[in-house]
């Protein structure tokens, strides 16, 4: 493993959220440990460490309720600096959740009125992402939830939720723009749950939706491993379902609050598996770091962290495509029958008189199967985690 | 509440599957503690508690490996029972988990062989389904799935899981059997992970199905408790989604083990949510019991236990009832504005230069919106959940 | 059950920290939904409401960085509020962790001036706990932990811990103050692992201590429930150890981030145990309620929380008291063997020949003890358990 | 790193339960899927990988009712294998949940004769521990528990387990056995909730016990993390106590039912830390795998699972060395400040007056101290924990 191949660079597609960085350590028991980050420093010091691009909330970068004259000079201050380093925008998303005013939530609030407006506030900085070339709009409904029972009619608020993405996207299709939506799902916190849990359910939604081609998921590697499920196999069902649109990459130590920490941090060898699904299965968005410089760190550690997420995003790579190109590993994979799996169940002859016809005249596949035999044999998974354990910690 | 709203009776819709009751107590670290239950006292004695009908897997009724002369004697004995007791048996289901040979997997197992095996032993017991009168066939996949990354090749497997739903869709039309499947999510246990971990991969995973009309789902209370999700929030995007075929009451204590405790028992204030749900949403299904009576019961347990299951939800049902008819509830949902989130976002006037023409246009909705205003309405969420604790609790 | 009866009272001893009823809704995501509140006027509200007293953090009521002057005259003007109401303050503690100075812990932070500094700080508001009267002095470390496995000697942290305690325990002895230290332990968040997680960490770590018997726990419902113990066994477990010294009573909806809802809110089941073991365990301590009004409320529903949290405890007293009192309840607990489990294991015969000669001679214990039969005895738990079910819904 | 250095000796003190390797698979929803193996087949094979030991329960080596004359030649022929193979016993334990008379416990069964004859069973293993040399016996009470709350008098169930334990060390110290207690916690599973659930509680529990210096504890790896808890954490306060009397290693993937993975599965940065952790304290104890190799592995799966245990033992061994010792890593812990948290907080300077009066007096360490200043202190734990990945993946 070369340095050269460590080192970041624009081709890895490594993006950060101007919230990330720029994270001042404000938690449940804390004040900010951190001063103000100037968004115009991010990006300049992103592009230094070798990103790709940054993304933003409409709030990160225009605080709420500026003026347009204010908006106008940071959104031209901000793009001055993309040109300057090169650095892209490929995402936006809207800030639905600071806000007091959406304490009950903004698509699914209770107040009609509170509502309208959070259409409105996603509208604007629809057009804001248009303009900058972003191609995926983020949505994510974190007050879109309860703590009670009856706070919240789930049905009616999942209407709502509804008629709020079937808007917007008779929006971006009216206007044409090329932006695309991806929905990410939390399970809890803020709120006591959150509507839209995991990406099962986001899934699930979107097929409900008029313009359901334009919309997809947003999956946060913390999210799903706060409901304790496991993040790759997640992502497999996204991507099995056309739907990966987008990812954010960070770490988490289990079932707890939602932790942020650097990619890598957290559950490593779900993170391998991760990269080694992202690498092979060709996806092409961008690599999106949605993380939270612990508030232990000041600026020094704040850039350490980002550099360390791209860092062990390319370690992970060259580990991950090691292992696949392993000759004792495709050994280990034909051993443990993953070739079989790639076979449909049913086969050319039993197509002949009809696909049914053919496997319930099979006689060896019932009354003559012996299932005993069949049980007997192992399936070698061991050794071949065994392998992906070496490969991963580099002793192979 | 009079002992009488509190006797089951068969127009309550409460049905057990054999393997409750029938549960012989053995656990990961314990031998059984209880002797075997002929399927038929199970029938005579839950129609005696005021049942409505039993469910079972193949191997409950018929045990594995039976010859064809056996499976008809037993069957007959079983339909003898149902026949005296007018107990009825609105499901059925396969058991593709206990024998070693689906020790990886049966729709989604890496040797295709076992995956015939599979798919032909499920179409024999949906024969049987049908001849029974069954409407709903539920699939459990507690075996599909992985205790390491490179066992499983997630895609693949969906590929492989909708290969096999599309083929038992096809069998049941041109059968013309009047049966729907129900898939049942479950994020672990007893495999490392399981595929369609919860009720919302499920439904994502069903609209990419040959014949998605007749495919809904079966959530199980403890199963997606087990991913600290909020279990009345999942039924209601079932029900959202028109999928909700059928459902397995039981309790759990949060994030642990399977427990399958009785109904009622584990989150209290949970069941009374979802019984209140079921109630008013007019789910139609029967109310099912999958629980295991805990291994320290003998049978004057088991039969103690299965009776709560059915109290608890009758006592439920009856607190739910009442407190959707207090004009001091109803009152509360009001100043908690349920009602507001009942109306459409977008409003007459907003759709008469098209749906978005009016809400753009409309000022009072974002430029002239008073945001601190609308920030300092409380939503009046504590009274309301303390209306339903003193409901719950029998206080009012 | 009468509406007298469930009116609080000073006798009920329930308390509230001033940080509770005057948490703002500030949470990760969002900004405060709630103006300032005056800890005078929390003292009057909930004096009105029925409760015996406050408690606060130092900077609850003197934000930090006060000077002597205003912290004299805050204190002066609090204490005529008590005087005023009659309301005491039974317990006082020290915000360590609101601070960035505190980012990386307190009595354990690696900096050592941090660490003197929060001596000082401690020291300074015992003396005005002694002044006020308090008789209970709590220590959360909320601080004190780590989010990656370099950052702390845990074995080091822990000397630095038993450093401050000793010297805490020295000093109000030196002082002659009525004054016992609870330790309040929670597993996660803020920190990614806090040192001493549980009830049992902190019980073996005040072992240690030069003065064990002035130290005891303060276990917090949720706390315990986010590492997913069950709290009334945790209680238990420090009742028997002698070092149940204080409470905090709130509600949690599983392993999450720290919810803090109104005690009742959550798994009430475990709320009715809790109550049923506070009251017939002879606790004296103060109920003190650690909650958060959720950041949906305004103040109306901040008061309306905080009545909940004392009428749901009254609530559960009288039903866990009417389910102690039922004969059949006691008939269902002899059925169990609950008298059994308090007699000694040993007997008087046992000890004829000391302890173990009396065991090791009885044939009946071992050689001719019949395994199979009291294996089969059935342990009626269940029949027990939904006894309790009716009487905390009121069925009974 | 040589293929010498991961070459598993003697002198590694890798010790294997017979019940790991020997797990035939059965779980609560799958029939076994391995044959039985003659223990003397494990000790061979086991001897052959490298392993310095072999441990056991009772049960697990002679079957339960086992006569006298079956007992001896099953002892007998072990020890000709220990013999043969130079395998050692180091630790024994007793099997107190498998036969359905320990369904509601052992040492805290409600019933009286259970306990006694649990007792019993005890006693009589011990003399064969003593006999083949065990220095440690270990207890796991995993039937002492509950699954509803008034099942257990959770405070009389601690007496009876003190009694048990007061009992035992009595007896070992009246037959002047060489031989110690270690207690194993564990939080749930099989019983919905487990006496003593965490290394706290039994810590705590142990200082109640007439003879707590023969008393210590046996964490496990997934028991821990099963209720969320930093497994290197618990076992530094367990090392702090002196009470690290044997170890559990195997793997877990979060909060789930317990999945005893092979070590190095599951969380692997705990497993690094935890190895770095034994490595540097000195822990002098065998390093015990008690994991259950997947039920689909066939018996080449479960060496290679075996196997591979103590092959991540020895990587991570490496890996943690090679951390400790590099110059940039110890720069960075100073950086870190971990040098100042060796420090005592109180220093000469503060003795003279006594401990506290020199504190007390120090202007600098409060009233003068600069909090604003000392807050901006960045803590550096994101460069020293990207450090530890690097060697830990082996990229340095």
């Amino acid at each position: 493993m070369t340095s050269e191949s460590l080192t970041p660079a624009p081709e890895h597609k490594f993006t950060f959220g101007l919230w990330t960085v720029g994270w001042q350590g404000r938690d449940p028991f804390g004040d900010a440990t951190r001063a103000p980050l100037d968004p115009v420093e991010s990006v300049n010091r992103l592009s230094e460490l070798g990103a790709y691009g940054v993304t933003f909330h409409d709030d990160d970068l225009i605080p709420f309720g500026s003026t347009d004259a204010e908006r106008d000079a940071l959104v031209k201050r901000f793009r001055q600096a993309l040109d300057t380093t090169g650095m892209t925008t490929p995402m936006l998303t809207t800030n639905l959740f600071t806000h007091p005013v959406f304490k009950d939530g903004a698509f699914t609030a209770n107040d009609r009125d509170v509502r309208r407006f959070a259409l409105r506030k996603t509208l604007r900085n629809i057009d804001l992402a248009a303009e900058l070339g972003a191609e995926t709009y983020v949505a994510w409904g974190g007050r879109e939830g309860a703590e009670s029972g009856g706070a919240k009619d789930v049905r009616l608020a999942l209407d709502r939720m509804k008629e709020a993405f079937d808007l917007l996207g008779e929006y971006v299709t009216e206007q044409g723009y090329n932006l695309r939506f991806a929905v990410e799902p939390k399970p809890n916190e803020p709120r006591g749950d959150i509507l839209l849990p995991t990406v099962g359910h986001a899934l699930a939604f979107i097929n409900s939706l008029e313009r359901p081609d334009i919309v997809g998921v947003n999956p946060e590697v913390g999210h799903e491993q706060m409901a304790g499920l496991n993040f790759p196999h997640g992502i497999a069902q996204a991507l099995w379902h056309g739907k990966l649109f987008h990812i954010d990459l960070n770490g988490q130590t289990g079932i707890k609050y939602d932790q942020d920490l650097r990619f890598g941090a957290g559950d490593l060898r779900s993170a391998f598996w991760l990269v080694d699904l992202l690498e092979t299965a060709g996806y092409q968005g961008p690599r999106h770091f949605d993380f939270k410089p612990p508030r232990t760190e000041d600026y020094d550690g704040v850039w350490a962290s980002a550099a360390g997420c791209m860092r062990n995003y390319l370690i992970l790579k060259e580990r991950a495509a090691a292992f696949r190109a392993d000759p004792e590993v495709q050994a280990a994979l034909r051993a443990s029958r993953l070739d079989e799996l790639a076979l449909p169940t049913l086969g050319e002859q039993d197509t002949l008189g009809g696909r049914l016809a053919g496997l319930l005249a099979d006689r060896s596949a019932y009354e003559d199967f012996d299932v005993e035999a069949a049980a007997e044999r192992g399936m070698a998974f061991e050794a071949l985690d065994q392998l992906a354990m070496d490969h991963l910690l580099g002793v192979r």
